[in-house]
């Protein structure tokens, strides 16, 4: 009846229907699986070197030297980390997120703190990935430095649609930039390291934005330096939440997809980290001053040399990996927000599959949640740093703690040395949440601690309505009393088609059908009663008086009146509407009716039965 | 059920509301019919003067003699439109606006015409007596300049509210102000008269903003200085327009109003050209320079001198009445509006009077209108008094010629002496129109023809428009072939209390229900099945599969394949809704029935009847 326009929008920007059958069908091999949730943590090598340095740097240029030990302390976590994470793939196979893994294990509390943890890491990995992507670019060509913030924004939507689009071809259209970065970092590390081990080295002049003097002490700075660094395990939890969108044997795929991530970014991590110690000078992030480039953008420059296709390569597949790496958030925060759910502790329609098999409404809550972030912090990178972290430690911690309590309960062949390892990894991360949260805490951390106590609260108050709802619904050993008969009445404002094409639906439905008329000007009464007796049939046309002219209070106060008398009675009001097809001709009429439904939608015991009569 | 704060708000700002009876008691003595209808007349003394003598300055500062003669000649159109309207107001005791004249005597197009004309125009009003009466504040007060926009919009929200309220109260809320500033205005005129015979007269020193030197002829721009003078005239159409406001006799009453505002006004407006003349130096609209004063203020400051009780008094008193005679437009606009709309040339909304008898809709229509006008303009008084007249004029025109027309078909007693003087009227006001057009064209006279235009074009869509539906929705010799039969739909997707009660009103209403499911997953069929055994008594349930998932589609292909099946055929579609009472409880439902209903409402003989459940 009206035209299709914004369905025909739809399908044109995100695909025709697919079948649930072909679920299957959509799943990752390795190969394509690596792009899709690693892209997240291999990116961090463009950053958390830099932030490393930056905190240092706060001391004095000699404490720069304890980058390199600060970052091979990260690598060691990485690693145990990984093996770790590999226990829990092996052991939930249909995938094993903190979330499912604290609450199975450790209970409701810990589960939810982890959901909500890893949730808002989430949003933050969008608006970090982003804003770095984007500087990335603008190190390269300062003149689109203005343009920073709608560049994050453009970035953001593009993600967003190619996910509403579907998993399968966001693996396939993310393969070659992931694939070409790492070729890229590949070259740039081992092209750097020969030029570093030709020249003489000598400790770089490093500058930075911020002048203010620090009276910290090196401990805390070093142990800030280490949090800093820390970014670069984020994304690692990725590929064990998302275990069911890999190929069959989704585990083996998983964990291999897990080791390739992690001997990658260490080796970047470490090679970014070597080549920084040997460059004659560094700038450290001065995002607003618009000749700002980034720290690898300045590796890449004394690498290759400025303009070369070398330096140009690297800056867009760093770019390209960094909003690819939002990506990685895009592919597990909608999966996790329907596990939660499904569970009650987040809105039902974020557990709903689209017609494109993806979880539409959690990636919109992603893309607007980011986006106001970046927005919130004008994409300065500098100052999203800080908040981002202490979620995913959290849940790293909570989910290995599960882990321990797993192998304890199950008592398999060698459960000592898994719970072994998975409480060494609980000990480690925890110690590091402590860390992170400790020299943070003012930056950002704080916020992080107010949201993860929002987040808990309000997934237990949608539970417990939820529940409350279930109980209210449920039909149980009480049934519903029956009513003690139906009663409809049919609204008569003039007697035209659409009233007539109403009669005809009351009248098959109720024999007592009654009709009722507001009168506001008593002299056009009698043409209308005069109307009634020639087309009304043998329903009696009641006549209700409008003292104050509304059309609406007094079919209010007639129906309370007959609910009053008996109140087990249901009462059908008929409402016919004659409605214009087109929207400009809808313009003209009068929006009473729709009034006047919501208002009778109040009430118990009635019914609502809408008769449409088109006029063309 | 739902909490009634927006009713409670409404009630506490508006007013209880006003019984139908109780019409005729709202009705106007011509002591408060006074300040009602003339204080648009009688304000535009606070800048005509200043507009004639902003034109003729243009010229040379000699030119500015011709002002006196100017504002004489406009004093006899004055008189001569007055004498008129008498004829027009006993001619027409029930109201006779210049839209009734002349559609009652010319036929329809003039009276669209003049009807557009007028809405225009009382848009108009608004948007400058606000303007003017906010610069005669900021005038006396200039650390107020900066607020002039944010003033203005709080003046036209302050208006709308007094008549929303209703007429009655507007009349004794503005009687002080206006009999205050007739009061003011004559003691300012006397002692100016009195002041001036004492000193030696001598042309005064004119500063003007604009300084471009202007090439135009001096006849033309003693025409246009003429026209800017016009604006005095505005607002007389509004007693005529208004007759059935007043007490009985209403002719009587209305005349007697019209009388004495004709009196004050050439009085003020004659008093104050004489006393412009004898100012040592005038400075004349500067409305963005933030020390300007309007010329009204000058002349108060050179009687009373700066800073007396005699100064403040003429500038709050013509802030007060200028602000008030956005009140004449308040008071005629939505009546003429109501008009237009029971004769189906404007939408129905606009000719419904609410529980305040006032027609609420035409008060809100002109308020966003003045309100875009004014902001459109900065409130800058210069830019918008060229727009201004047009639209009064070409009304005055019409409704003369429709008066000529009247007594030439009434042939009563003495109809040659009275259409001779409505003839003498309207030949004048016409040659004034086309001096206006003329003159003003460029500087915005232009916008006011295209906007009659569309306004013109809008009338005849919307007539044509209600003519076609009432065809199509009447009965006439063509019955409507009433249906094969009703069929009923209970959607089920859950077993629920809220299903049952639906269930119950379905069998009551129909014998042959029959349910039906949508199913995603199919491992949850079976128990929806067996529960439906259990409480679905004797109705039949089909299962209909979702390959897609969508809960919408499934039911909408099923209706359309019953539908297509028997076109005849009704097709009652029962949506059962849990409905929380709590809005914010309601965030955590689906809106899924909102979206089926508005998908089944687009198709013929489908019927929704929605029974709701209520959870606490």
């Amino acid at each position: 009846m009206s035209t299709q326009a914004p369905g025909f929008l739809r399908r044109f920007l995100i695909g025709p229907p697919i079948h649930t059958e072909r679920a299957h069908h959509e799943r990752l091999s390795p190969l394509l699986g690596l792009p899709v949730f690693s892209s997240d943590a291999l990116s961090s090598v463009a950053y958390a070197t830099e932030a490393i340095l930056s905190v240092l740097v706060l001391h004095s240029v000699l404490a720069v030297h304890y980058q390199f030990p600060i970052t091979i302390g990260i690598c060691c976590l990485i690693v145990l980390v990984v093996i770790s994470y590999q226990q829990t793939i092996r052991a939930y196979p249909n995938g094993g997120g903190s979330y499912i893994v604290a609450s199975d294990n450790l209970g409701e509390t810990p589960g939810l703190l982890a959901g909500a943890a890893l949730l808002i890491d989430y949003v933050l990995t969008v608006a970090v990935s982003v804003a770095a992507g984007v500087l990335a670019i603008t190190s390269a060509y300062s003149a689109l430095h203005p343009y920073l913030l709608l560049m994050c924004a453009a970035c953001v939507a593009v993600i967003a649609w190619a996910n509403l689009r579907g998993v399968r071809e966001s693996g396939a259209a993310f393969a070659v930039p992931t694939y070409g970065f790492i070729a890229g970092m590949v070259v740039m590390i081992v092209a750097g390291v020969f030029k570093a081990s030709q020249g003489v080295h000598s400790a770089p002049q490093i500058t930075v934005d911020q002048t203010s003097t620090v009276s910290m002490t090196l401990l805390f700075l070093v142990a800030r330096s280490f949090s800093a660094g820390c970014t670069a395990l984020t994304g690692i939890e990725a590929v064990s939440n998302g275990v069911q969108a890999f190929r069959a044997p989704e585990p083996k795929n998983a964990i291999m997809t897990l080791r390739i991530m992690a001997v990658m970014l260490v080796f970047m991590f470490v090679g970014t980290g070597y080549l920084s110690q040997h460059l004659p000078s560094i700038t450290l992030f001065a995002t607003k001053n618009p000749h700002y480039e980034t720290l690898v953008s300045q590796i890449a420059a004394w690498t290759f040399g400025r303009g070369t296709f070398g330096y140009l390569y690297i800056q867009l597949a760093t770019a390209a990996i960094l909003i690819l790496a939002a990506n990685t958030a895009f592919a597990d925060f909608p999966r996790l927000a329907s596990l939660l759910s499904r569970d009650g502790y987040l809105p039902r329609p974020l557990s709903r599959q689209g017609d494109r098999l993806v979880f539409h409404n959690g990636i919109i809550a992603l893309s607007v949640a980011a986006l106001a972030l970046i927005w919130m912090y004008h994409g300065e990178l500098d100052l999203l740093l800080p908040l981002y972290a202490v979620g995913v430690f959290t849940a790293f911690t909570l989910s290995q703690l599960g882990m321990v309590q797993h192998w304890r309960k199950l008592q398999g062949p060698g459960w000592h040395a898994k719970a072994f390892l998975n409480g060494l990894g609980a000990i480690a991360t925890a110690i590091v949440t402590a860390v992170i949260m400790w020299t943070k805490f003012v930056e950002g951390a704080w916020i992080v601690l107010i949201l993860l106590t929002i987040f808990y609260i309000a997934f237990k108050a949608t539970k417990s309505r939820y529940s409350n709802m279930a109980d209210q619904l449920a039909i149980g050993d009480n049934p519903l009393s029956p009513a003690t008969g139906v009663r409809s009445l049919l609204l008569v404002p003039r007697v035209h088609r659409g009233i007539l094409k109403a009669l005809d639906v009351a009248r098959s439905l109720d024999s007592k059908c009654e009709a009722v008329h507001v009168t506001i000007d008593d002299r056009k009464l009698p043409e209308i009663q005069r109307e009634w007796e020639a087309h009304g049939g043998n329903v009696p046309l009641s006549i209700l008086p409008s003292p104050y002219r509304s059309l609406i209070s007094p079919v209010l106060e007639y129906v309370d009146e007959v609910l009053t008398r008996d109140s087990k009675q249901m009462l059908v009001v008929i409402v016919a509407e004659a409605v214009s097809t087109k929207w400009y001709q809808r313009l003209l009429q009068e929006n009473l009716s729709a009034q006047l439904k919501s208002a009778l939608g109040q009430r118990q015991n009635v019914a609502v039965l809408t008769v449409r009569y088109f006029l063309v």
